[in-house]
């Protein structure tokens, strides 16, 4: 079967180190930051407003004025134009070839060919440690506590970002094809599923 | 690793069928309806009653009398020693071997020993037609809605029953290791990724 494999992860559940292996694994091409840079090239915005989007609601507020008077206040909303360039991009990445995506809505806009998985923890302090094992030693300066606060907010953000592509929540199963808890079973091991999935 | 295999699953996901043949697979004994009947007679309620318990809220009322004259009403609540009757067999069974259960709370109450999965399927027209393929031909009474309302209505017990063990919501990842769609996924392969899983 064809494998376009989109990977939804929470924050420090080592989600994006199984797609990577998958997608060695598999040998076929991986994309993350990557589709990012590719909706700024198609939009012109840069890649940090992008990826504010979901903050700021997708609208501009634009004061309009005539000889220095204000006159009204109008909306434009630039979500669209990204949620367009965002879907040609995933679609064009997915017709070219099998590979691996990493977020993004991918598993929202290529639903109808995606196998889509996620990857989470079910273990809070696996988590952190993930977390904290990334980071060099010397540049360590936050707690567990504000780690994890930290954690909980990027969540948070992707949950909201789900809501714009479904009414089923970010967590819910209904939304993939197979969710791994990285808590209990290895990285390796998560990417070995995977394959025997996609078969 | 010790395989001590749980299955939950949503009604007509084909949860069942995977475990059983995860059980032929690994060679190991899969218990079901089983576990009821060693309670059962552990307990001597009937099998019937034990099932019905999260209906009636686990409690009996017992009219107190004295020379026939009613005096007050006590409460008795037979959940208690069914719970006790239901850990000593799960945890018998999964001192004496590795094995596959279904049900019956084995996700929590073997929660440190066991490894843990659910079947759903995000399809409910699948489900719907996984459930008339099981019954016979002419004994096809009910519509496709009907069979849809007794699909909701059996997954509402098992998220009630669920209730006893868990803060965790019965359908939400966080009870569960690894989380099978088996509308995308075949039940043969949903086996081969469990076997993989436990290796």
């Amino acid at each position: 079967m064809r494998k376009v494999i989109t990977i939804s992860r929470q924050f420090g559940s080592g989600g994006r180190e199984v797609a990577k292996k998958l997608a060695e694994s598999l040998q076929i091409p991986y994309y993350d930051k990557s589709i990012l840079a590719k909706i700024a090239q198609k939009t012109e915005f840069s890649e940090e407003y992008i990826d504010s989007i979901v903050e700021n609601k997708g609208t501009l507020e634009l004061a309009l004025t005539y000889n220095n008077t204000f006159i009204s206040t109008a909306y434009y909303s630039p979500i669209e134009e990204v949620q367009r360039a965002q879907r040609e991009v995933l679609e064009h990445l997915a017709e070219k070839s099998d590979c691996v995506m990493v977020g993004r809505a991918s598993n929202h806009i290529l639903k109808d060919i995606a196998f889509k998985v996620f990857i989470y923890s079910s273990d809070m302090d696996k988590r952190i440690d993930r977390c904290f094992n990334k980071v060099p030693e010397d540049k360590l300066t936050v707690s567990r506590l504000a780690m994890e606060k930290r954690i909980i907010k990027i969540d948070k953000k992707r949950a909201k970002y789900n809501k714009i592509y479904s009414d089923e929540k970010w967590f819910s199963m209904n939304n993939y094809h197979l969710c791994i808890d990285t808590a209990k079973i290895d990285i390796d091991t998560a990417v070995a599923i995977i394959v025997e999935a996609v078969k």
